[in-house]
């Protein structure tokens, strides 16, 4: 390994997805929860690059909403030094980096990760890092590419083209999430990984990228950050002008436009817990195939993943169902269909079937 | 009809099952529950009888525990006077209707039923009670014969002997619950009745054969009644006196043992909801089978019983399942095996899982 700067970690914890309701909401989503761990999905986040030198202190961006909350959970896990970049209004991912990349140095590397997905295999992504890091100190926006094991629907692909560093592949392509036909061919053809969202750059290098695909973007979080008000370790970007800055991904924003983007294909048991069915997978199972947690008393049940954060939750004699329970909502659903809890938060919020901030948590 | 005597309702509200776990407790049994209607199975079971003047004040029997929402649910459906006689200890249905027999006067007709059970059709249910009126004033005691529909297992039979009035037949056999088979051949034979528990007698035709076949129970039952506190509606028969009577079920105790027993054969949409199987069967279903009680979301489901009494319950693309939620409790089977709720309950009891009184309750 050759002497390279200390990377800054950037987290982002923006996000407020439903499809693992009804666990995560609104005033409590993914990155909040225990999910795979007793840590929480943002505390394992912030220790995959805790206690070495090889990293800074992190930066997290997140929704103001959940800052105590969020510094809470990083206490709790003996972070000391961090910021936490607080969004004045949601503007997707492209302008969230774009906060961190002000606040850092220019010639600061940051990792960026989203702080909900599981990384079981650290040491693959620290190598992984450090293979990306010589391109990335030349210049280059890196990705990292998930090695694709199955035909998966849900995730955006990377076509890989010829090398450039030693396990560094030039982006030839960047793909939308394909149908299933499509899917497999990608698989078949063995040059796709899968899109994870994990980035690697220099704050000067994504900050030049942005002026130059995303102008109006670079200035707003430029702006922002110039009136930004500090209160210790929290940072409040300029509402107003935050406020104007156009509302995309990286990937849409920057990644698909940029020069000389990369990506270093990695396996390292990754996974975005992106459904229930996704954390049955990842759980630890009983010789039936069961994963029950909570107060839960199962008899002759089997590949059933049964949880509960509430009521005691009482099964027998049921298969392949997926149930969750909380104080005041229960799902049920059979396993390998854990993608219609859409249907389900679609439902509750169109009719007004009950209270959203009870049961599903509004949008702020 | 003929002029008979007016007929005194003794509805035996003692029982604390737990086969309708998590909504049957302990402290709140099947009979104060509504489970068919708005209207709780105790309320509908004095419903079957009042506003006529067929019927006297009913006598309920009843666990003193409940006694302040047994009144509550009296009062609620504008029954004005009746008797409530609180059982100092649990000891069975014949020492219970004792002492009904006992605070009744000698030559009253008591019309004998459990609270918890369903009767569609109260005029058929009302000619049964008028064909057997004239054996029981001749001295007999009289039982009701459920028209067996299918070979059910859960129930006690009666073997129908030779016709003693029009639509009354001598009781040839009381049978114990049968195995499949055996209830099989009962059904084929077209001779057997179901034993509902519903019985018809003068309390003179009662005592008379409790002192000759449980002289005990006739005489603890005698002097818990005779050493009564009597406080408005409510009678408390003397503890002492009541705790030595043996404890046994007027089938066992007296029915099978007396002379002169009838039977009046009847088809009146009887069910003891005996189970959620049960409930399913009498419930109104939409096209797809289901029926939903409570706050439910349900998508894509088809042939379910899913009741909430508390959490918001959701389930989609699910068939052939029982959900029964309530604020501290969820319980999740197929259709047809309602019968291992008892497993559950067992199970719970045994390794005290949870807190008894909690989650089901613990006997009194």
């Amino acid at each position: 390994m050759t002497d390279h700067r200390r990377i800054t970690p950037v987290i982002l914890s923006g996000g407020s997805g439903t499809r693992l309701w009804p666990v995560s909401r609104t005033g409590r989503p993914k990155q909040l929860l225990s999910l795979t761990h007793a840590e929480t999905m943002l505390q394992l986040t912030l220790g995959r690059t805790a206690g070495t030198e090889r990293f800074a202190a992190p930066i997290i961006v997140a929704n103001t909403a959940h800052a105590d909350e969020i510094e809470a959970q990083v206490s709790a896990i003996g972070v000391g030094s961090h910021l936490l970049i607080l969004e004045p209004a949601a503007r997707n991912t492209a302008p969230a980096i774009a906060l961190a990349a002000y606040a850092a140095e220019p010639e600061a590397i940051l990792l960026v990760m989203p702080s909900d997905h599981v990384i079981a295999d650290a040491p693959a992504f620290h190598a992984a890092i450090d293979r990306a890091t010589g391109v990335v100190e030349a210049g280059w926006l890196s990705t990292f590419g998930i090695a694709a094991v199955a035909p998966e629907i849900g995730y955006g692909y990377i076509r890989r083209g010829e090398e450039i560093a030693p396990g560094v592949q030039r982006v030839e392509q960047f793909v939308e999430k394909p149908d299933i036909v499509t899917a497999q061919t990608y698989l078949d053809e063995g040059c796709y990984s899968w899109n994870g969202g994990i980035f690697l750059f220099t704050a000067a290098s994504y900050i030049a990228a942005l002026e130059a695909v995303a102008p109006a973007m670079a200035s707003a979080a430029k702006e922002a950050m110039d009136k930004a008000v500090r209160t210790g370790s929290r940072i409040l970007p300029d509402t107003m002008a935050f406020g104007r800055s156009p509302s995309d991904s990286i990937d849409y924003a920057v990644m698909e436009k940029a020069e000389r983007v990369a990506v270093v294909p990695v396996e390292m048991g990754w996974s975005d817990v992106g459904s229930w069915d996704a954390l049955y997978e990842l759980a630890i199972k009983d010789n039936h195939g069961n994963s029950h947690h909570g107060e839960v008393l199962a008899i002759d049940t089997a590949r059933c993943l049964i949880r509960s954060e509430g009521p005691l939750v009482t099964a027998i004699g049921v298969s392949d169902l997926i149930v969750i329970a909380t104080h005041d909502a229960v799902l049920i659903m059979p396993r390998n269909e854990s993608q219609n809890v859409k249907r389900i938060v679609d439902s509750l919020k169109r009719d007004h079937h009950v209270t959203l901030d009870r049961h599903v948590g509004s949008s702020s």
